[in-house]
């Protein structure tokens, strides 16, 4: 088998290692004889894993003990509307910050939920999402501020909370950028990712909210409560078992390479040798301001279409996988998630020089 | 490794030749250098295996081409809300069959919605659910009648559709059955079920409905809306691309054994094998009317918790693994899905009449 690099944008690659250990104990989880894929919710093979999964991403995160954290399914796609639906019940109003596609997303869905009224409070619409939008200062009364930390399309990132937020109940989609950049916790109310890009296989959600917001929500239906998700800590009813234990390998592969703190390091070494390839060519071009650039989700373009499909074509070949930008934004696209070793972005600048070498003349 | 016998309600045994396989392919699926667990759900890998998926289902269970298949999240339980959001907006009506702690949950799931009216139109509450009650004629307008197939916890099971369900919209949940019984589609508006028993790893739920039910529809948040999960073929967001992958192994297995009438011809010698030796033992008791009994699901007891709990212990010990009856009945149960080899209910039964004769004289 010849080496790939994976730069999808999730699923995403997952650290070998981990590959490795979930094909070695698949036909028999722990000596039990049988696979992680047949073993019960309700046994303590599951209840162990379960709860070191739990403790191992507190301590990575470092989650105040006054956070609940839950593992569920449906990805941030329904939460958007549990979030809307849990937290949206004094005033109704929820404030957005409308930073692309996912942000978008986020406010049609709260739409569709009756009594729910989203206000746009800074959009980033006016440079094409290739910016952050500032934030106002917030006087009116909402229930929460939502917030896309990083935006997986446009290539754009909160690289810290925005300064008129800081006494704000802030909900965020860390869906990109979950575990590979140190965030911190108590700055947000709620923190949800879908699990497919820095935290295992697709199927599994995980949330983090702060334990004070479960009082007075209304009596929803069992799937789409936090408070009765908590109450039976995510065991309402069959969980994702097996993207559960693979997220736990993660976290355990995550605590064995430094923690966050190095993930972002790492991150940070990753994404600066692609930015610095990109400015110093002459054929491509990053649309996205540089203070605003994301750490996992590096998009770029040749400026024509043209070599834009020949260079997915060429690197495809090459085993650099998966660079074809999102279909709204068009060109390429590098993912760099943790688990994207240092060797495969060097792969892909090395490829981009060799490329750009053989289409010199061509304007940038 | 002991060779194990998993009798667990779910999630449960897989066939052995399917997690081989899973563990064979797992650093590379397809030759592509990436694992299963890391391919993107936009990929022409993923869509494959899904089609085919798809196909071998419809061939397996002859869906009629007038019914959408739908791979989702959130099982079961998600579908108890999502059933009624969906297709009680003509009278707000439902009909339910009260067969047990299944069907109780789907109705209060259903009750949890506004503008939603649950009926009960006949409960197995007097037998303490050990009988499937009669179902009278319906004169009344219901937008569904809602019935639990299988009783996963007590043991019952509906062989073929009552009579009085003939020309009513039905919805059913076959969690524990499907695949392991001859029912047919066309019987049904639409059938769900959670994958952790008879389909595949837990994580997946299945849904089969009548496309025309499509219609009328409110908009409803897209993770809770059929027409939308249809309309984008359960693509709307990242799915669970293992667990439908794994299904899909399943579902192929299931063909190469001669498909789901050699499995229920399987099924009825297994349970039959089991049935008779709690008929012809001095110590174990059914407490389930026969004409009534599951096939996939089997309740006993020996009448003295003490023995009950010995019983367990020391089936354990053989390798007979989770045959603790649920908490909401006590006593024993054995779960024989369709993955679950006659060898395996062979040896339990020997341990039955082992474990009788070292118990002698304790009367039934």
């Amino acid at each position: 088998m010849p080496q790939v690099y994976n730069f999808a944008a999730g699923p995403a690659v997952l650290p070998a290692e981990v590959v490795k250990q979930v094909q070695q104990e698949l036909t028999s989880y722990q000596k039990s004889g049988m696979s992680i894929l047949e073993i019960s919710h309700r046994s303590s093979l599951f209840t162990n894993l379960q709860t070191a999964a739990e403790n191992d991403l507190r301590q990575l995160m470092q989650i105040p003990v006054d956070y609940d954290v839950l593992f569920l399914q449906g990805g941030a796609t329904l939460q958007f509307t549990m979030t809307a639906l849990n937290l949206a019940h004094k005033t109704g109003k929820i404030a957005f910050v409308d930073t692309g596609h996912w942000s978008q997303r986020a406010i049609q869905e709260a739409s569709l939920l009756p009594d729910i009224k989203p206000t746009v409070i800074a959009s980033g619409k006016e440079s094409k999402f290739t910016a952050l939008p500032d934030i106002p200062e917030i006087s009116e009364n909402f229930d929460y501020v939502h917030l896309t930390i990083n935006n997986t399309i446009e290539g754009t990132m909160y690289h810290q909370l925005p300064v008129n937020l800081k006494h704000q109940s802030v909900v965020a989609d860390m869906s990109s950028i979950i575990l590979g950049y140190n965030y911190q916790v108590k700055d947000f109310d709620l923190i949800y990712a879908g699990a497919q890009k820095n935290i295992g296989p697709a199927g599994l959600t995980v949330v983090i909210l702060k334990h004070e917001l479960l009082k007075n929500i209304p009596d929803l239906p069992a799937m789409l409560s936090y408070p009765k998700q908590v109450k039976k800590n995510s065991t309402l009813n069959t969980p994702p078992v097996f993207a559960i234990y693979t997220a736990g390998l993660v976290f355990k592969w995550l605590l064995s390479q430094g923690g966050v703190a190095a993930m972002q390091q790492q991150n940070e070494i990753k994404a600066q040798l692609l930015y610095d390839e990109i400015a110093n060519s002459k054929l491509y071009h990053s649309p996205v301001t540089v203070a605003d650039r994301s750490l996992t989700n590096i998009p770029f373009v040749t400026g024509s279409k043209e070599l834009d499909t020949e260079f997915v074509v060429r690197a495809t070949e090459k085993g650099l996988l998966n660079l074809k930008g999102h279909r709204l934004v068009g060109g390429m696209r590098a993912s760099l998630y943790n688990a994207m070793p240092l060797a495969g972005v060097k792969q892909l600048v090395e490829f981009m020089q060799q490329f750009e070498m053989n289409h010199e003349g061509v304007a940038k």
